[in-house]
């Protein structure tokens, strides 16, 4: 199994809902830096996993999107507690839409798997992985 | 699959018994920087892997039971080769048993796996993954 | 020159005033992990820098003191741009004052100078460094 | 399931063809930062996944042979697109071709996968995976 | 005094000349991860140490005139040995350029000194410290 | 002013005398990742801070001759406590004394200053830096 890796970061305000959040429940933010891990069995027929230019491009944008935000206030996001692995899914899906639309190339559409990691801090993380 | 890691350190002292351990045999030491990854297939009733909280509580716990000793004196230990891939399930094995107990909340019983990563150095880790 | 350092982190939100900031006016947030570092010319009587659990507590409570909040309404901050260079000056104050005060350990009062460092991102950091 | 892993580097020059590597079709160069990762489901005699002094002189003696060359020149790759994913299979090949010549010791024979990963940025990486 | 830095890296192929370089007098390579740190003993009228767009940008733009090129054959760099200190104090004397034409804002002309410094690999780096 | 940076390891056993120390009295171990920082304001004939091949393999022989040692039992550090920053500068003192006796080469008598760094852990280090 082949895996290609691109880092980029976004910086977000959000709070969380329900005790278990403790002092998380009033309004704070991150720097969630993002790991977007590409995989498949085999190489492409440029001997790729991804066009790794496409791959930073459409995390770039993906993250963009969302970056300089207040989560408690954006449309998607309303009501939902926006933890490092409910935005790692969110994150996922959206990149797994682009890849399905063809925005990574006709070789992406080979990809076994993608791993979103997002990176909170020096001690935590949180991902998810699934198939494209 | 979503994951949820937390990272806490221990040091300890030890040394190990066998010729494979060529200078290692002499009484020496480490600091092991530990990542405690949980995995699981979907969110628990919170919208989380694990209680954060809790997670970081229980490594911190865990790796509290064994730091600042030489572990060649330990009763856990003695006549045994504490090895980083060792430690790595013995750290496994005690967190895995505290999920179980609940000590982690009633949604960590939900957990599919866990892996305890222990870092030696900049070059150099070990870990131990399955099932708690 | 002695030096010692000890990290922590701390999560807020804020949002900056001036259009030198673009889309950082918006409310967002950030995670920054702080490297408090501590110099001296000379060891203590102890043989140490500084005593590194005095250390750590009192950088753990000085970031505790504005940990998940929301800068833009902290009485300290009202009106104020909370820049990374900024906050790690209010930081660098207040564990100086720390220092003054004695609680960091008599001594803890022949230390020639302390640096703040927030790493804000894989990318980013600012930092100041003064005499306490 | 257990792992190991052992940590090295080796800088290389080289150029890609195709319009998909855009700039890099001009000669230049990397620096990849190596992680061989062995795993396997139980430890060996000695306690160990795998010799951890056999493994880094492995891993060594097997960046040597590509380090300080151009690998557009060196036979074994011209014609080929060096990239990141394919070098990463290539180094794969050749530590495993070793654990199977049994140079890494017999219980390296119970090895169950072996990964290696090759860092060449802050922001990028690729790995490849497989059975020795 | 005041720092503030920002992060990017570029990709090149070169060779040194003189016994002492070994085999890096082959043609090799390397990823350099380049961190340029501004620094100031007062903030500007922004309360900044320097733009950091502005800074991110100039440092982008400075390393894509080396990118993904051979050193050797660059008119700038033909006949000199550019090691990772030489390539320190080159990129230092392009950004330390910028900041005097103003390219980095009016508040930059009272940067006190600007440090480069090239990560080669995990193992390595080489800096410059001057004044613009 | 011009910096060059090399790193490497040791693992040791050690304990320290004083209540100042707490749990830290009793005998444990760390493994010290230590970076070797050589200053000089101009470069040498070869164009260089230092032979980066002699600077690697001072700073692994001075590290060698205290790895997988016990340091309470060896003659240079009975009845001392081997903290992080005397441990640093124990270190500088060896290679500052390899320096001077030329052993890293004639170009190395023109370094004005040497900085040894031992990260202990993810969220400490200490270090010492002064004129060889």
């Amino acid at each position: 199994m082949y895996s290609l890796n691109v880092r980029d970061h976004f910086m977000i305000a959000h709070s969380f809902q329900g005790e278990v959040f403790g002092p998380a429940q009033k309004l704070h933010g991150a720097t969630y830096v993002v790991d977007a891990t590409f995989r498949r069995a085999e190489l492409d027929e440029d001997g790729l996993v991804v066009d790794i230019g496409l791959a930073s491009e459409t995390l770039r944008r993906t993250l963009a999107a969302m970056n300089y935000r207040n989560l408690d206030e954006e449309p998607d996001f309303v009501g939902k507690n926006t933890t490092t692995e409910f935005l790692a899914r969110e994150i996922f899906d959206r990149i797994a839409a682009a890849v399905r639309a063809g925005e990574l190339g006709k070789g992406a559409l080979g990809l076994s798997s993608i791993c979103v990691t997002l990176h909170e801090s020096h001690v935590a993380w949180g991902s998810y992985e699934g198939k494209p």
